[in-house]
Parts: structure tokens; C-alpha cells; sequence
């Protein structure tokens, strides 16, 4: 049935999701050589330590603890590199590409920091770079943005890329938890991982926020560029005031064009109870993209694990043994033109929500009024919680118009130093979507 | 830049989308070259009757009432097909591709009767035949299908593919309205045409679900299999039922594994409310589809109009234009391999919901229940509305347990005799999803 001569594959790194790769190649064989035109062989697989993840079921004679063997095996066709983290994962992807090995790649950190150098080394080596896994799991995403989505001019994306801060949003919201409830539950249900610093802290979204703004606007973006912030300083009342306002609390990255340049930002935002990203709930991404064309679409589904990871990462191996095995170019046809051009944090424009504790006598207001006026900060609506009368406070929640980040920034300097305040115990940004 | 020779587009029809995908081709034709890496020429459109669509800021010499100008012309690289319904629609495509034109067609009743054949054609004769538009607008669908998921073994596809029902759907359930008044409102705002019978029918709908089902499970799906009805006979009362009972209605187009064969049908079905699903509200799309590996997920957007599908058909001719530019071929890959093997509806199992006007007396639902019993139906609850005094009679719904719809057929027509019962206003089937 399959005339073609095989397609011999390498990994690299046989943790979770390198398991549940490996397995799928193997138990799927059949499927995975009627889609590919060809059969697909796992030759090796590049492991330091086999005896901590166990040899999956595999021959022990194709793992080795040299990277040597896939990187520059002459027998390899398509190095899988699902080790992670920047380094030493950036340079075997490298000297892979540079070997004319195509690759196909989960690895958000590297493709977020380095991935426009690295397309155009595959482009130059005639090789394939695929990295369809690193955002959203096995959400279609990547490749949407390269094939399907081509004719829009995007205008924003809106995106919930992290599922443990999603659940525990979820459970701060729905549980009226506090956060380091909610996370300790994240934990034990193994959404969040012993050390959470970059799920929660915002990185994990901002290295996919990376990749989906270079996608959606077609730039080489400076990773350092990219603004981002945790969820960690949200406490339940910030929930249950963003609820009574008709609003959800959701970690966004958000891309959007504002005049020249696009906004990239990993932030907890406001957003309308009634849109549909509000409604993402618990382990869940989902993607939010506005085109001029398209209008408003929305992609949906588990961002993580081994399986939802293995439909993307085994995906990208058929569609590069599909074209070995038609004699087609896997280079990529895109590499990013145009430079960064990401706003400064310090210039965005958007509705911003304050809860402060306020000294409980008449005037406060109008102070707190007074400054954000000074900078030109209108506010939209405030709802005053009754005091508590043993320390003579009041908590106000103060939502705003429009305005400039380095506006509200000076206007906080300002109110922190005004005598009838007690604290700005938050503020966070609100997006109309 | 581009050193390529320009890719020459011939387009049939100039109606709604055709104007829209025509001026797309030309305003945009910096973009569009770019990501094709050749110009793209509008170099023919064929239209009957000029006149009745003008001419769509296209310079008039490239108009022209003989189809074969495109079909035929020496020069004609890629044919849009935007002529809808099945003849000519269907020869002229046939024609293209059997003369080793590429084709794209956003024609779903085309490819929904006749899309296997078409495909072997365009591979036999090496041309492309892509039609992205013919489900969802500008929802990434088929290419997701084709590419992202072809490393699963999809368990089931629940769509919401027709934007005119469910806008009905949601004004019936949001403001109480009845299905004439929705209907009308829906034709009000160009939601619904005037003669809306294709939409309301299920055929629409059914359309999009033959070409899913072949996507999605491979095969080669005799249309005529599918089981296909429209949402005319729902009442305000079933909405009100379905959210006490904690469900909402859709219409949804439904292909699911079942034993060895799939399910394809398209009805409307009470799905539980907290569902994504059921929050899909207006004239937007959804389509859910369920996979061993990727999990759950979902595509939402607009499903229709001539921006999205513009969005889809131009990525299909870039798409195709890519691959001449770099010498690719462009045949399909996949031709689907397996015989239509739908499962009859008789022979499927699902939970029902049937609301019936009966005597208000004592051992009227014993009676009904002891019915199904015979049937092995077994009832999981049961609401009874307060009777209408001067009739005396009383309306009661009922939620059953999984059965056979054959088995419900039969029950239904002994129900319908039982002098208790004065009639079997409505039954709806019930998916968990």
C-alpha cells in the first residue's frame, strides 16, 4: 500500500508529552501512514535519564543519551524536540535546521524568543519548522493563522493560552476562593505544577502571546517587549465587584493594533460577562480573533496535556512526511518581515476598575475625582461598600473611561499619597472585547 | 518582489459573495501577493445578466456571459465557483477540473452531493479543488480538518451551521417569541431570505453536515443517507420546558460514531444549557468536534455573509497560488477511501422529550408510561403542568432515558391512540454532548 520509503523520526525528550508522542506513533502506525502517504518510524529517541520516565514501551535499543544520534543521524528524516525550556532545546533545534533535519517543535519559550531566526535558518537549509503544539495544545491555531486566516488584515486577538490560571480564576469566581485556595486545588488536581511562578506570574502566556502576535501581524517580535503580569493580586472581591458590574476576571494575552503598532499584553482583565470568553471555563484555552474580513472567530479546547499536545505535534509530522514523500518543499513560506513594533505598556488607552479603602467621611470622592481629572481620567461609575465603622473605613470600586496607562500610573502616585486614602488595594484593566 | 508570473483568476457568478470576493482580489492585491508570492489577476467573471448585479467596480472588459471564457480559457490558472445550487454549478466545475484548472468553491450542495466524485477528478487530472466557504463562512474548518486533526480518530461533530435557525432559535428562547414572529424578524434584518424554506427545513444544514461527515470520518457519504428536519414545529412552551429541565434548543447537525457505523443527522435537539454549545446565540456558527486525542474543542464565527466568506475563499486561491508559484502540486490529498456507512435513523439511541395535552384525571401517566414500558423506554422525569380547568385537560412532559428511536416511533403510535391522550404535541430528541 505504501510504495513510499519510510520517514524515520527522532526525538528528543521523553517526558509527559514525549511519551504520549512516542506512543501515538507507535500504536497509531497504520492511521498515521495512511494520512502521511508513508510509514512513520520512531529510530531514536534522545533521553539522559531513561530510568526516570521509563522506556514507554519502546525498544530500549533505539533510546540513547546522545543528541548526537537524532541531530545529525544520517538516517533521520524529522527531529520531534519536546524537551523544553530555552536551552539546550534552542540549539539542537538549530543545529538540526542547520543539518537540513526538518523539526517540529511544543516549545513555546523557544519559538517565543528565537523563532524568526530559526525559520530563517530552516527557509535557508530548505528544511520544515513546525510548531503547532506550542500554543493552545491540540487546538488548530498555528496553522489557521498561516493558511486559513492569509487574506484578513487581523485586527485583535484576545486570548485565555493558560489553563491553570484559568482554572483557578475559575474556582476564585465560581468558589469565591481565594487565590492560594484555588491554587493549592490547581495543584492537587496537577493543573498547576509544584513551582507555578510562570503559569501564574504570566510568562507561560506571554512566550504564546509572542507567537500569536508574530502570526497575526506578520512581525519579528523582541519577547523583552512584551508586557506581562500574574494573577496572584486578585483577591474574591475584586471577583464579586467585577460580577455585580456585569464583568469576568480572565488572564488575557492580548494583540491588538492601536494606530501604528500593536499592543501585547498578558494581563488579568475586565471583560463583558456575556462574552463568550467570559464563559471559558476551569482547564480550558480559547482564542479570540478579530479580522477585517473574518469578523469575529473563536477557537476553543484543552490547551495542554499529552494527548491534546500529540494530536498537534503528530499532525505536524504528517504534514512534513506528506510532502517528503511528494518530493515538496517543507520550508516555510513565512518568515516575519517587518521589525517589532510593540506600544509601550506606558502608552495603551483602556478602561481601568480601582477598589480602594478610603477614609468613611464626606469629600473623599471628590478628592479621588479631583486627581484622576488632573490627568485627565474620567470616571465612568463607582459603587461605595458599606463601612466598617471600628476603623472608620469605606471600600469605593471606581471604574473609568478611556484612558492612558501613564496617566492612571501618575494618578495612582498621586491618591496613594492623599490623606483620606487608606490603599488602591487593586486596579485592573477592563477590555470591551 | 514578485518575480513569479501572476496567477490568472476566472470567477463564476457575480452575485452577494462573488461582488465580495471580486473586490477583495482587487483591493487587496498588495496583501494578497504577498502571501501568494505571485500577483493574482481577475482576468474574467462570468454573469448572465450583468445588469441585475452591476459591475462591481471591475473594469467591463473582463465581463463576459460565456461561461467557457473561464473554464476553457487558455489563460485561466484558478476558477472561483460562486454560482450556488447544484447545476450548472456542478458541470462547470466538473469541466474546470477535468481541463486541469484549480477550482474553489464555496458550493456546499455542490460538494454535500458530488464532492468524492470531484475530488478523484481534481487528483486525477492534478488540479486543486478546495472549498473552505462551503461550511462556516470564514470559520477554519475543512483545512483544519484535512491538516490539524488528521492524527485523530474523531469520536463526534455537534454544528451549528445555520446561522437563519439559530437566530430564530435564540429570539424564540430569549424574548418568548413564536417561530412565525422570529422568522419574520429574522427576514427583517437579511437573516432569512424570503423564501427561507432550505434553511428552516434542515437542508442547509444537512449540506454542511454531508461534507463534515466525509471530513471528519472519511468516507464517502451518500447524501441521501442523511436524516434532515427543521425547527418549524417548535413552540415558545418547548423553550420554556427545555430551561426548566435545564436544557436549551438548537438546531445542530450531528455525526457521531456509532458502532461501526456514524450517525448523521440534523435536528433539533434539547443540549444541556451550560454546554458552550447552547450559548452560541444569533446567527453565529459553532462546531464542536470531539477527537481521541485532541479532546473536545470548538470553532465559532460567522458562518455566512460575503466579508467571511471572502476570508475563505481567498485563502483557498492564495493557498493554491502558493503551490504554483513554488512548482507544487496541488492535488487532493485525500480522496475519502470507505463507502458511505450512515447508521439509519430507526436504529439510533437517544434520550427524548416529549410534551403531551391528556385528560386531567388519575392513571392518565401510568397509562402513557406503561406504553413505553412496552417498549422498553423507560421514563427519567416528568413535569405536569397545571390543567386547563374548562377542557379539562392537562399538558405533561416527559424526559426519557436512552432509546431506540424505532422503539419511540412505535410507542408514539400507540400513545396517539390511547384515549387519554389528546395529542403528542412535540418530542425532541436530547443530546448529552
Amino acid at each position: 500500500m505504501h510504495k513510499k520509503r519510510p520517514v524515520n523520526i527522532g526525538l528528543l525528550g521523553i517526558g509527559t508529552i514525549g511519551t504520549g508522542v512516542a506512543r501515538g506513533l507507535v500504536a497509531r502506525s497504520q492511521i498515521l501512514a495512511r494520512q502521511a502517504g508513508c510509514l512513520l518510524v520512531l529510530k531514536a529517541v534522545v533521553e539522559k535519564d531513561v530510568s526516570r520516565h521509563g522506556l514507554a514501551g519502546l525498544d530500549r535499543a533505539i533510546f540513547t543519551d546522545d543528541y548526537r544520534r537524532v541531530v545529525y543521524g544520517a538516517e533521520i528524516d524529522i527531529v520531534i524536540e519536546l524537551i523544553g525550556g530555552e536551552y539546550p532545546a534552542f540549539d539542537y533545534i538549530k543545529e538540526a535546521l542547520s543539518n537540513g533535519k526538518h523539526v517540529v517543535t511544543a516549545n513555546k519559550e523557544v519559538m517565543a524568543k528565537h523563532g524568526t531566526e530559526l525559520l530563517s535558518i530552516a527557509k535557508e537549509h530548505h528544511a520544515g519548522l513546525r510548531f503547532e503544539a506550542s500554543v493552545g495544545g491540540g487546538i488548530p491555531l498555528i496553522s489557521p493563522f498561516q493558511r486559513d486566516l492569509v487574506a484578513n488584515d487581523i485586527q485583535a486577538i484576545y486570548a485565555i493560552v493558560n489553563g491553570t490560571t484559568n482554572y483557578i480564576l475559575t474556582r476564585m469566581a465560581h468558589d469565591k476562593l481565594d487565590f492560594n485556595l484555588a491554587l493549592k486545588h490547581a495543584q492537587k488536581l496537577g493543573y498547576a505544577e509544584a513551582n507555578p511562578a510562570n503559569d501564574i506570574g504570566g510568562l507561560d502566556a506571554a512566550y504564546k502571546l509572542a507567537i500569536l502576535t508574530s502570526l497575526g501581524f506578520d512581525m519579528d517580535v523582541n519577547f523583552d517587549e512584551i508586557f506581562y503580569e500574574g494573577i496572584s493580586r486578585l483577591k474574591p472581591q475584586d471577583f464579586s465587584y467585577a460580577e455585580e458590574f456585569g464583568y469576568a476576571i480572565k488572564l488575557l494575552a492580548i494583540a491588538k493594533r492601536s494606530d501604528n503598532l500593536v499592543e501585547a499584553r498578558v494581563q488579568p482583565v475586565l471583560i463583558p460577562a456575556e462574552s463568550l470568553l467570559a464563559k471559558v471555563d476551569g482547564v480550558y484555552n480559547a482564542i479570540y480573533v478579530s479580522g477585517d474580513l473574518v469578523g469575529n472567530i473563536l477557537f476553543y479546547g484543552q490547551g495542554a496535556g499529552p494527548s491534546a499536545t500529540s494530536s498537534a505535534v503528530l499532525a505536524d509530522v504528517i504534514n512534513i512526511a506528506q510532502n517528503i514523500s511528494a518530493g515538496r518543499d517543507n520550508a516555510p513560506r513565512f518568515i516575519p518581515e517587518k521589525k517589532s513594533g510593540i506600544k509601550p505598556m506606558s502608552e495603551i488607552q483602556t478602561r481601568y476598575y480601582f477598589r480602594m479603602k478610603v477614609q468613611d467621611k464626606a469629600g473623599v470622592l471628590a478628592r479621588i475625582a479631583s486627581v484622576m481629572g488632573d490627568q485627565a481620567i474620567s470616571i465612568s461609575s463607582v459603587k461605595q461598600q458599606e463601612s466598617d465603622a471600628s476603623t472608620n473605613t469605606a471600600e469605593i470600586v471606581i471604574m473609568t473611561h478611556p484612558a492612558r496607562e501613564s496617566a492612571v500610573q501618575d494618578a495612582i502616585k498621586v491618591i496613594n499619597k492623599l490623606p483620606v486614602v487608606k490603599e488602591i488595594s487593586n486596579f485592573i484593566r477592563v477590555e470591551a472585547i
